[in-house]
This record gives C-alpha cells, sequence and structure tokens, in this order.
C-alpha cells in the first residue's frame, strides 16, 4: 500500500531541550510539497555539528527539532514539480544543497548555493516556511533541511543526492557530510602532487578523511599534527606517517614542520576549528609552492592573522566548504570511488547501534571514543 | 678592439649618501668572473625600488652604491663556464634570478631562487664576495645584482635574460621589473577568465600593468581603486573601466565593491603596499570562486588579518613575487608578446632624460609625475 500523499507516522528521536538526552517519540511527517521528496532513512552517523547544535552552546537555540544530517536512505514520495527523483531511488540527504540556476552553481569554483547554501537557523522548509513534522499537531523544528533522525524525513529536492543503488547505504552514509569534507578539502582544494608531502592539522574523522585523500593521491609524506596524542595510534591505519604534537615542543609548530621537511610542506589541510592551527597550517607550507587550505570552523571572534610577506612568498591560503563538492552533481562519483576501491570508508565506522540507543553515540562523541558511529534505523 | 678581460673605464652614477643627488663619475669595472656576464647598457629606467634604497629610510643604508634594476643592454664580454650566453646577445637583467638547479628553480610553481633570489642586502658578487666596480681602488657597492646606472656592469649570468635581438631595449627595458611584476600578477597568478570583473588596488606602474593584465585576459569590469585621485585620468588609457577613491565612502571599501557587483570581483590585484588595501583587495573577492592576489611590499610590522570565514567562503588568497615569472626561462616570451602586439609597453614611458640628468628621473618619481621616465645611457 502507497504511503504516497498521506501523513506518515513513524518514530523519530526529539531534541527536546539543549544538552538532554533525545527521546524516541512518535511523530507525524507531512507529505513532500513543491520541490521536495520524503525519504525513508535507513542509516544515520552522528557528526560532531549535530552535537553543537545539541549542545547548543554559542548556537541560536530551537527546540523542540529533529537533528541529523548524515545519512542514506530511499526516496518513499516524491512533490510536486519532481523530476530528478523517483520513488525507490537510493539517495544521500546533504546538509547543503545545489538549486543548479544560481550563480554558484552555474560556476565551476563554488558549492556554496544562494538558495540552498548550509543555514543552521532554519527550522522550516523553504517552500512555505512550515516544519513537515508534528506531534499532536505541534511542530517540530528542521535541522540542516535534513533531520535524519526518523524514520521518515522531507528534504528538499535540491539537497538529495541520487547514487547507485548497489552502494551499502550502511558505509556511503558517511559521505554525506565529514569524510567528503576531508577528502574533498586535499584532492578538490590542496590537490597534492604524487610524491609530495602534507601536513593535516586534527585527527578526527574530517582530518582522517583528508589524510585518506592526501594517500589517494600518492603523497610521500603525511605529517599528523594533533594537541591529543591518543589520535596517533588510530591515525597510521589512515597513511599518517610521522606525527607532531604541537605540546611537545617550545617553538611554533610550523617551525618544526619546516625543520622537518627543508623548508615547509608542499601542502597543509587544517581540520581543527582552532585559530592557532590555522595560522600554523598556512605558515608551514614551503614558500615558492606551498598552499594551505582551511577546514574548521572557527568561532566568532576569531581573527586569521599573518605577516603579508608569508603570502607574498608565493604561499596560496584557501578555505572549502563541503570539500567543495556539489552534492547532487559530484557526491555519485564519489560513492563510485568507494564501489571502485579507490577510497576506503569502512575504517571510519567504528561503532554501531541500533536507532533506540542512539544516545550512546552521543556518549562515544562526547567521550571522544572513535570516529563514526553508524545509528540503525531498522534496529 | 675587444674590452674582454680588461677593466673598463666608464661614467656611472653613484649613490654617494642616502637621499643626495647621484653624482656621475668615471668608475673602473673589473672584467666578468665565473658565471658572470658584463653588459652594456643602453637603457635603464628608474623604479621606486631604487628610490626607496637611496632614500634608505627603514632600509640597510648602504653606500656608495650604483642603484639601478631596470634597464636593457648587449653583452660586452662573458666569464669562465658561461654558455648561454655570448658577445653580442641584447639582454634584460633581472633583480632576482633563476640558477636552474635548486628545488624552487626545477618547480615548476616558483620562481623563488634559493641563490639568486632577490637580496637588498648584498653588495657584492657572490663568487668572490668583492665588488666589480671600484673609484682609485676603493670599492663601490652593487645594487640588486644589477647597478644598471652604470654604463658597464657585471651580473651573474642567472640573472641576464637574453632576448630578441629585434626588440626594441628602449621599450622591453620596463619589462625587468615593474611591467613582469604587474601583469604577471594578474595573467600568471590571478588568472581572469574572458569575462570576469578584476579590481586593481593601487594606481601606479605595478597596478597599470596589472590592469594591462586585466584587458589582454578580456576582462569585462576593470575597477581601479586608489586614494589618489589624479590616478584615474592616466588610468582610463589602460581599460580602467570603473574607478574607487575609499575617501569618498564612509564604508569599507570592499563594501562599496561587493555592492558595485553583486557580491564581489572575480578578480582582484593588490599593488600598493598598504596593508589596509592588502586586507580590503581579499575581502572584495566573492565567495565560492574569488582569488585576491598581493604584489605589494609591506611594512616590516604589518599584519594581515582577516575572519577566518572569510577564506572558508571559498576565497583565494595568494601573494606574488616578479609575476611569478622565472627571469630566463620566462621573460624572453614576454618580450616576445610586446613584439606581436598583445601586449602594450609604450604608455608606461612617459618621460626620457639623457644619462647626465638622471637625477630628474628621481625628481619626477618624488614628484608622482607619470609612469616611467627611461634614461638614454648614450645620450
Ligand atoms: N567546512 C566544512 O564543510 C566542515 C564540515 C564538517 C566539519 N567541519 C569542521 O571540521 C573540523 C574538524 O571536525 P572533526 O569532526 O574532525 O572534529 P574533531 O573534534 O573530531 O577533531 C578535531 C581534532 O583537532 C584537534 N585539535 C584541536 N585544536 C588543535 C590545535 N590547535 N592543533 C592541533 N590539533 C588540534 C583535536 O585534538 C581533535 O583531535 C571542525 O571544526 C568542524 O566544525 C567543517
Ligand atoms: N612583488 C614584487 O615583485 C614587486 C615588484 C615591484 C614593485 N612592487 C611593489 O608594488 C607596489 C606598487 O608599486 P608602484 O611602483 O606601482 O607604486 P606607486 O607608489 O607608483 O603606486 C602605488 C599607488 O597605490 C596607491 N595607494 C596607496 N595606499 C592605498 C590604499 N590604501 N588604497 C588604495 N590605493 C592606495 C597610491 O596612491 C599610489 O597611486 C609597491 O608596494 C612596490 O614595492 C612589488
Ligand atoms: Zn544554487
Ligand atoms: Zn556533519
Ligand atoms: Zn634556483
Ligand atoms: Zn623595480
Amino acid at each position: 500500500m502507497s504511503t504516497a500523499g498521506q501523513v506518515i507516522k513513524c518514530k523519530a528521536a526529539v531534541a527536546w531541550e539543549s544538552g538532554k538526552p533525545l527521546s524516541i517519540e512518535e511523530v507525524e511527517v507531512a507529505p513532500p510539497q513543491k520541490n521536495e521528496v520524503r525519504i525513508k532513512i535507513l542509516f544515520t552517523s552522528l557528526c560532531h555539528t549535530d552535537v553543537y547544535f545539541w549542545d547548543a552552546k554559542g548556537q541560536n537555540p530551537m527546540f523542540p527539532r529533529i537533528l541529523g544530517h548524515e545519512a542514506g536512505g530511499i526516496v518513499e514520495s516524491v512533490g510536486e514539480g519532481v523530476t530528478d527523483l523517483k520513488v525507490g531511488d537510493h539517495v544521500l540527504p546533504i546538509f547543503t544543497g545545489e538549486c543548479k540556476e544560481c550563480a554558484h552553481c552555474l560556476s565551476e569554483e563554488s558549492n556554496m548555493c544562494d538558495l540552498l547554501r548550509i543555514n543552521t537557523d532554519r527550522g522550516e522548509m523553504i517552500h512555505d516556511g512550515k516544519s513537515r513534522f508534528s506531534i499532536n499537531g505541534k511542530p517540530i523544528y528542521h535541522f540542516l533541511g535534513t533531520s535524519t533522525f526518523s524514520e521518515y524525513t522531507v528534504v528538499h529536492v535540491g539537497q538529495v543526492a541520487k547514487i547507485n543503488p548497489e552502494a551499502p547505504l550502511d558505509k556511503v552514509c558517511v559521505l554525506s557530510c565529514g569524510m567528503s569534507t576531508g577528502f574533498g578539502a586535499t584532492v578538490n582544494v590542496a590537490k597534492p602532487k604524487k610524491g609530495q608531502s602534507v601536513a593535516i592539522f586534527g585527527l578526527g574523522a574530517v582530518g582522517l578523511a583528508a589524510a585518506e585523500g592526501a594517500r589517494v593521491s600518492g603523497a610521500s609524506r603525511i605529517i599528523g599534527v594533533d594537541l591529543n596524542p591518543s589520535r596517533f595510534e588510530q591515525a597510521k591505519k589512515f597513511g599518517v606517517t610521522e606525527f607532531v604534537n604541537p605540546k611537545d615542543h617550545d617553538k611554533p609548530v610550523q617551525e618544526v614542520i619546516a625543520e622537518m621537511t627543508g623548508g615547509g610542506v608542499d601542502r597543509s589541510v587544517e581540520c581543527t576549528g582552532s585559530i592557532q592551527a590555522m595560522i600554523s597550517a598556512f605558515e608551514c607550507v614551503h614558500d615558492g609552492w606551498g598552499v594551505a587550505v582551511l577546514v574548521g570552523v572557527p568561532n566568532k571572534d576569531d581573527a586569521f592573522k599573518t605577516h603579508p610577506v608569508n603570502l607574498l612568498n608565493e604561499r596560496t591560503l584557501k578555505g572549502t566548504f563541503f570539500g567543495n563538492y556539489k552534492p547532487r552533481t559530484d557526491i555519485p562519483a564519489v560513492v563510485e570511488k568507494y564501489m571502485n576501491k579507490e577510497l576506503e570508508l569502512d575504517k571510519f565506522i567504528t561503532h554501531s547501534v541500533p536507532f533506540s540507543e542512539i544516545n550512546k553515540a552521543f556518549e562515544l562523541m562526547l567521550a571522544g571514543e572513535g570516529l563514526r558511529c553508524m545509528i540503525r534505523m531498522d534496529a
């Protein structure tokens, strides 16, 4: 029996207030409207951004809300005007979209869609400014347009990547955010040449995905930098060949790296969110040709500061968002890379829990254990 | 009668002390040693850098010295081991060199040769740490390895570009420094695509050469930014289509430019040396794809400062030195661009004086009149 056009009652993990455990509730999910699709989520994983907005320190609190933005699922029904997707398509919902019409979408270089660029403050759908989720008629806010901590969710068609139906959703799920961000930062933006040296600042999930990008690019040396020494053992599995802990040195880490490499690394990728790491990541690249790429999300009041001669000596500084991937155009090909064994994802998935135990995923992340915890919706 | 191997007596303009007019003296020029050539200078032009080191404010004073680094001449004789150049070759001496052996010279991306990179503090030849210039046996310091304010000078072979002998030296002379720096900053580093918008900060000779690069690249809009309104009339001849004087606005010039262009220019090139202009030039490029290139030489204590989100929004910031040209490998082809009328140089040469009146060239530059004053050695 088709559920298209019907309100669906299903389970969702609702965040009622900041920092309190999510509670699994029965919610009503309205049918998709114009340019929207309703997706049955099969797998979703937890990313730091979910924790930031759950914790809501320094963020606009918006509750009750259904969090979640790394996921894989199947299209249940489509709204008016949707031609690119049909019932049964395997998809990844993505926290940032691609309208295919604005100046950014038409530019080869940008993925920062004017219409569907990430918006952490929006809690409703663009079409009518309303939520598709409710409990007893009371609306529950959306998160990043994805809200994947629900058995069913409604997403704008511009935020949905249609992928190979043979791809295992419990693996490629992690490509909807962190892994694509780190991997793309290296392969699309830093672009190390075969044999070059790469420094990765921050060995969390995003940094290790950046390291995976360096490995795939044939980097000769991958230098991992982290303040937390426990990150190092794990990083070896990701091809990181050398480690530097800034705390072990009494000079700036950029000088340590310059000494290790005869003047600096060829490429660096910053995945920490620390302004000090951003400056070090820039200043540790070689003059003449070095390229530094910033990925981490800084604090509101941070200032990036360097002597301009560091730039004049022919260094390049760039930032990236979602690894410069256009979600609909590019992510299907990244999934194919995984299918062709050019890119490893399994090593990022260190834990797995049934949906009923979603709060365990939060506990693991808060304890800094593992990289990604896969949440199984059917379990 | 050949002068090879002999000391040559000739006229040179000697700077005896900071800020005092140069005096034309008879100097002795020793023969070129290993990997050196002696060049008969036919034309030389005055660049700001000469004035800075003559003025010696904030620079290490080094006197007596023979200044000069934009020039064209003919090889008079060659030292031991010189195979790339022979007597009679038409050449441009260049203030920064290319050894063709170091990591920078072997890199496709860098022109910052380890051996022969610009060194403003060196007053002698690398080979033996001695000067080739003397008056009554007393050495006179070299400047930038070029010292072109002399009828004859000795230069390391790595700092000499061999050019088409049909090229008029009184025109292509200006390619040895400022024009290549500005033109290359646009065409080699900012690389605007046809139809894109470009902002040029600073409409001095370097900035106008950057504008010439934008014109040649087919830019749709060239927005000139300068604090000095008298720069604007001249800039029109260089294809600058719009003008902004930061003093005419009560908001930051980057905001003015963003409004003029629907979010920012596609490319910007900073040619002022002002740290405020460097920051504005970066912040005025469009998110998603904008590229800003810094050319101006800052003060020692300047700090480049911006919010890191300006970078994360996919802007690129780069610096360049000598327009990223490798002096020996690339400059001959830039001379050919002039010969093929792809690049205009004549409009940069606004004045001309005989060598005996070289101090007039200083007066013109100090008064901010014109762009380049050509100094004719034979006159
Ligand atoms: N730009 C994007 O599109 C995008 C997408 C996802 C995540 N992010 C950002 O990427 C960053 C990394 O995400 P993650 O999930 O891997 O985080 P994480 O917290 O798991 O890892 C960050 C690591 O950086 C280390 N670190 C912190 N300060 C450091 C310093 N000064 N020097 C060296 N190491 C330092 C920490 O010890 C930690 O191991 C975050 O800022 C996140 O917000 C950006
Ligand atoms: N990187 C290199 O290889 C290289 C080579 C040659 C020259 N340079 C540098 O390039 C810069 C320009 O050289 P030039 O000979 O054209 O100098 P110039 O003095 O003739 O021109 C500079 C112009 O910038 C304008 N200006 C100053 N501050 C400004 C501000 N805040 N906003 C807007 N405009 C401002 C001035 O009014 C002036 O018209 C200098 O800093 C010079 O040292 C660099
Ligand atoms: Zn768009
Ligand atoms: Zn995420
Ligand atoms: Zn070299
Ligand atoms: Zn110069």
